[in-house]
């Protein structure tokens, strides 16, 4: 990528960012959009709905800059709890990483890089026009005793990334176990799931789960919950909110202007209107009827399902439960933790053991079909950003791109909005996956979903380069061969003499064996497929293949402008994020269908799908240092611009929906070690290839060291992540013990773990009471 | 291999195992030897050391035999314990499976490969000696139909092998636990052992240990006992062990008889003698005066390490703080079960945190390399049993190994001693190696060196093979090509010919790539080292390497005579059991020198030398069984042996040192579903090398199924083998209540983990005793 294409892009993408930031600073001030900009607010009342119009609705101002900036991490922790903490802490860590890093790498590596000459005596631009690279460490000498820079760099960064992982790591179990000493007493201290409970002839699951607890946990055991098949039930619920919405619709709107204004619906049309609404009370009182039947069934019959919620007089009685293998039979008796009630994600109990065990095998085939699959649009897409690409598969389109701007677009902006299009389906879909898998909470399956988007971003996003690049290499140069033959092998014998003469000899076989071995499974598959095939072709023998292979590996190390690309997808993506564009659109389409006044929900930030996007950009960020320091300064701005925007949306916007208490954290630090041991694996190979092999030996000890640290803080910080101490729990039990309200609360945690299927609902409007507005229990959404 | 040398073979073996019955059954009831052979009994009192000389001693008699076979399962576990138990079922186990596969192997699949037709059409006598393949499966006709009773024998025998390996792993855990209830009460069902206690300043390690179990165990607590750095005082023992040993080996001859005979000792003699012994005597009593300080300066300061065992009142007392992570901080107070107080390394206390980390580091190191190079003087050995190969490595040789006999003794037996050879000193260095890894007890170091033997069989002597196969191939042709090209080329290409028409045409290339895949790095890594240089040489091209090296791998899995080697070992090594041979010859060299009565010790059998070797011949069985039926019969002789006369050394031999309770199974187990997956890998090679693509891909639901067997098996029998449930500990617990004995059993539970080198010992002969014989204590044999 040449520069200018470079500055186009990030023009582009600045003024969107601008955009995004007036459009949101007017759209927020309009009452219609409070839903959109600021639910939790309109949720605790805070906000007016209707305000008067005035002129200042109209400007731009910064004033909510101010307001996201200055609440102090405490204030945020008691509005919205431990775990948006956490999801800041990720950008604070990210932050203090790429300042320190991009001191080096703007004030010391660029310098070097950009005062060498080995792109001065090759040259690159009639290949791939690449001259972003004379900032990136391809332009220093080959055996340069300057690489020793890179090389104390790629050590310092490492050493304080693992130093602040490990203050952040003690940091958030700090407050883990602060949030946990803090916290009132809760059900889910107390209680456990047991699944698989045995069925004993002529007794109910009920009484199973009771002579079983009082028998071996006399002391310490409350209750239970038997859970339930309510299928049914949900599905009934679901019907009347249906019913229940479009008959509010047909009735309530006399309250909304704006149907006042449309006052052309004739008397025909409400005549309709009151005959439907009838019908509709009609079936929504039959379904009522139905659904209370069915309750009572459920509760009565034999509906039980094989798990239980118990109870116990203390955190510590039911953590002994919990941590021991409570039957002679491991497959009984299965103890877990139990989530928040309002946490529990209900429809898991209607699926059977071996149902729920092969629903897992095939939700892990599944992702790994959509991680490896995916890669085929990311392909297409990335190709759109290698004019030469385009040129070869559309022939006609080569007026048209030559046009210098149309090209500069196409290479730099319009490839990343197709890709983002088609990232933002993945979070949902893992989400899916994971809640298939068998939680038995939300949160279970947000974290599980977490993990796996992670992991196909890093695939995706960062391999798929590779293999793209490897692959599009040979076709270039395949699909000139076919063209002209002669002029192809000339063509081809002069590059690889050149790249040869510049980067290494063919006859150092064992540097791309490294590479190929650093870089995965990747390079050899593509060279496997299709490059042998179509190297077959050209006639050329296997030593060249793996030189040009290398080559290609190569190219791809130092790709800057392919690292920029996502960089730039970053900032648009953030700020859309303020914006809330899909809501929006959402809120705009459905305003004059349906009552928003009941339908209000206040959302929650859906951590799947932007924790990884950090964690991405983090990877890109450690792995790219040293290789292309014109990267961070990109990286800080959308870091500055994250953290402002999610701290006024943790304000605004997002309601936490429960309370994981940190457990986010262990995946942070896992992806940032597996960061460093990319950055360690991409530095062994650039300096073997850079002809410095004492440099790429002395890197070895650095991957094995932040192994051996990183099995240290599994150690020392992960089991706070999983469940708390004898210590901890016996401390906060003593606590209870002189609180006068503490047998208030167990009376009440006996219903805690009810399930919401079976509460009395009620949605038709009784006769008698017509007038009065009916509140909507938001359970299932 | 011809079948006359597999004749020999058989022969020699067959007689060296009757020489070693016969030489038993004499040897055995000489009473010098009682020592060797009969220690449990001689220990017991069962059997009076001196009895008077008849004939009958020096003739053989099969009557051990009869009482060998005599004891039922439940008077071994009341002599042995339950790990004797496990071990006879490992052969009970193998028995059955290989009856029932021999039955299938022998009857149905020996006749359908002798009445096939691929060897005759093909050449092979000329290649290799190969004769013996017409009884396997490479004489049935490529792409035949009949390789379907193959691929049926492969389904069958998978699921009567998982059927077996089920009810097997329920009978163990059901013998665990029925022993387990069956038990007196032991001091490790109510203690555990603390590591890593914090030092609070001022406070000695045992105030730290009682304060925070009277804190947060204060129900169940009992008492604790912190461990002491005693190195010195092992070090003082074992000198005072050795000079008391010859003190008495100097004063106490008077009482043997050997000394009267040689009534040439002079006056002089003597009067050295008895000075000699005045030194000895004086520096043992300077010695415990020296151990005598030292112990009350141990037991009074700062010597102690970090860990202590601390005792409960309760088994579910113990478990619940075993399973539960203490304190805040998961470095600090970690918790282990506490072994068997006869069962504890004292010596492992003595290092730190950080050091036990790092040796774990080095051990794994260690073993792995260990592992890896010990292939060197495997493919040396290996290398004996073909002719061809020596003959090229020692050209002068040619003329002596024509000879038949010898050609037939080296090929057939000479080979299988020196590997036996080599063979046996790894189960001491894995030992050893497992020693400094950091385990408490013996029984977890003999676990883990059996787990490191396993692995380093089958990759040794299984895996070995596959390189060697490929190198020695290549070799061979490489050797031959140098001494005459022209001849050479012609040579290889008229056996790729050959070959090629017999077994696959050259084009198939994916045929490889499978065969490669199967079986691991071997054959990929050869290739890239040794044959792709040679391969230049003869200046083939890739495509021909590439078939050269297939022909190889098929080679290889076809190899029954490699396979009946370590089969031949097995008779041998069993036999030579029986003997004792080492011990017997270690007795014979001591027996002039000390005082046998003194040092006389009862055996145990070191699990981690057999247990391999069983699994080993049963992983070479399973793979095997459908390739080469021939090796059945040979398998179930070695274990019909095996079982005989590991039942009679149970009686006569070994005494167990301490009791795992069957921990030793799931490493049976797991190596018996690797066995099954290698079985399955071969087969899918095996019948895509025979042309039948369908039964090929009808494989691959096998390993799946048999590894989700296997992770069924995991959760439903491992957790057994780990701990107690809460369940079975709360019955034991109340089954105790009611015990009168408990109080008596409490308080001698506070001194049974007290280190034995701090108790008091004495080695000296005090002077108003000097005629009193001292027993000595056994500690630290």
């Amino acid at each position: 990528m040449i520069v200018s294409s470079l500055l186009t892009s990030v023009g582009i993408n600045f003024g969107l960012c601008v955009l995004f930031f007036t459009l949101y600073s007017v759209l927020r001030k309009q009452p219609s959009n409070y839903d959109v900009y600021i639910p939790r607010l309109v949720a605790d009342g805070k906000s007016q709905k209707r305000s008067r119009f005035n002129l200042e609705r109209l400007l731009p101002t910064p004033g909510w800059l101010r307001r996201a900036w200055q609440p102090s991490e405490e204030e945020l922790l008691a509005s919205s709890g431990l775990d948006a903490v956490v999801f800041m802490r990720i950008i604070i860590f990210s932050l203090k990483v790429f300042c320190f890093a991009g001191i080096i790498g703007i004030f010391i590596l660029l310098p070097v890089n950009f005062t060498g000459s080995q792109l001065q005596n090759v040259d690159f631009a009639n290949l791939t026009n690449d001259s972003l690279d004379v900032f990136s460490i391809s332009n220093v000498d080959n055996g340069s005793k300057r690489l020793w820079i890179h090389f104390s760099a790629v050590y310092i960064v490492t050493i304080f990334v693992c130093y602040l992982l490990y203050c952040e790591y003690r940091y958030v179990s700090f407050k883990r176990l602060a949030y946990f000493y803090s916290s009132e007493p809760q059900p889910h201290q107390f209680t456990i799931l047991v699944r698989s409970i045995p069925v004993s002839a002529g007794a109910s699951i009920s009484d199973s789960v009771y002579s079983f607890f009082t028998e071996y946990h006399p002391s310490t055991y409350i209750s239970h919950m038997v859970i339930r098949r309510t299928n049914k039930l949900r599905n009934l619920i679901s019907d009347m909110r249906r019913l229940s919405s479009r008959l509010i619709h047909l009735r309530g709107e006399p309250t909304r202007t704006k149907c006042e204004r449309c006052g052309c619906c004739g008397m025909f049309r409400s005549k309709i209107k009151v005959d439907l609404a009838n019908h509709y009370e009609k079936k929504l009182e039959d379904l009522e009827e139905n659904l209370r039947l069915e309750q009572s069934e459920v509760s009565l019959a034999g509906q039980e399902v094989r798990a239980a919620f118990v109870s116990f007089k203390s955190r510590y009685g039911a953590a002994c439960a919990f941590h021991m293998q409570q039957s002679i039979n491991p497959t009984q008796w299965v103890t877990e933790q139990a989530p928040e009630p309002r946490d529990v994600y209900w429809p898991f109990f209607s699926s059977t053991f071996m149902g729920t065990w092969i629903s897992k095998l095939l939700v892990i085939i599944a992702s790994i079909a959509l991680t490896t699959l995916f890669l085929l649009p990311v392909l297409f897409v990335q190709g759109l950003a290698n004019l030469d690409q385009l040129e070869i598969w559309f022939p006609f389109l080569e007026s048209i791109l030559s046009i210098t701007f149309i090209s500069q677009v196409v290479t730099g902006y319009f490839p990343n909005l197709i890709l983002q299009l088609f990232l933002k389906v993945v979070p949902p879909i893992m989400k899916f996956f994971s809640s298939i898998q068998g939680y038995i909470s939300n949160s279970d399956i947000e974290k599980s979903a977490c993990d796996k988007v992670v992991w196909f971003t890093i695939w995706n996003v960062f391999f798929g380069n590779v293999l793209f690049g490897v692959s599009s290499q040979s076709s270039i140069y395949l699909a000139r061969t076919e063209k002209n033959s002669w002029k192809a092998s000339c063509y081809r014998s002069s590059t690889v003499q050149k790249l040869n003469s510049g980067l290494s000899v063919p006859e150092q076989l064992p540097d791309l064996q490294v590479i190929c071995f650093l870089l995965g499974a990747g390079v050899p598959h593509s060279m496997n497929t299709t490059s042998c095939l179509e190297w077959k072709v050209v006639g050329s023998d296997m030593c060249s293949l793996l030189s040009e292979c290398k080559e290609a590996v190569f190219m791809f190390l130092l790709a800057e402008p392919r690292a920029a690309i996502p960089l730039r997808q970053g900032w648009t993506s953030v700020s859309s994020e303020l914006v809330r564009v899909i809501p929006l659109i959402f809120s705009l389409i459905r305003k004059p269908c349906i009552s928003s006044e009941h339908e209000f929900e206040v959302p929650s930030l859906p951590y799947h799908r932007d924790i990884p996007k950090l964690l991405f950009f983090g990877l890109l960020g450690i792995t790219y240092f040293f290789l292309a320091p014109l990267i961070l300064p990109f990286l800080l701005i959308y870091f500055c611009v994250g953290y402002i925007i999610y701290r006024n949306q943790f304000i605004n916007v997002y309601a936490p929906k429960y309370e994981t208490a940190g457990k986010f954290w262990p995946i942070v630090h896992n992806s940032m070690i597996f960061s460093l041991l990319l950055m360690h694996a991409i530095a062994l190979g650039i300096f073997t290839l850079k002809k410095l092999p004492l440099a790429s030996t002395s890197i070895i000890p650095l991957p094995i060291l932040t192994l051996l640290f990183n099995a240290y803080c599994r150690k020392r910080f992960l089991p706070i992540f999983i469940a708390y101490s004898a210590e901890t729990l016996i401390k906060k039990d003593r606590e209870d013990r002189d609180v006068a309200a503490m047998a208030e609360f167990f009376d009440k945690m006996e219903t805690s773990y009810q399930d919401p299927a079976l509460l009395p609902i009620q949605y038709s409007i009784n006769s008698d009471s017509h007038t009065s507005p009916l509140l909507y229990p938001a359970i299932y959404s």
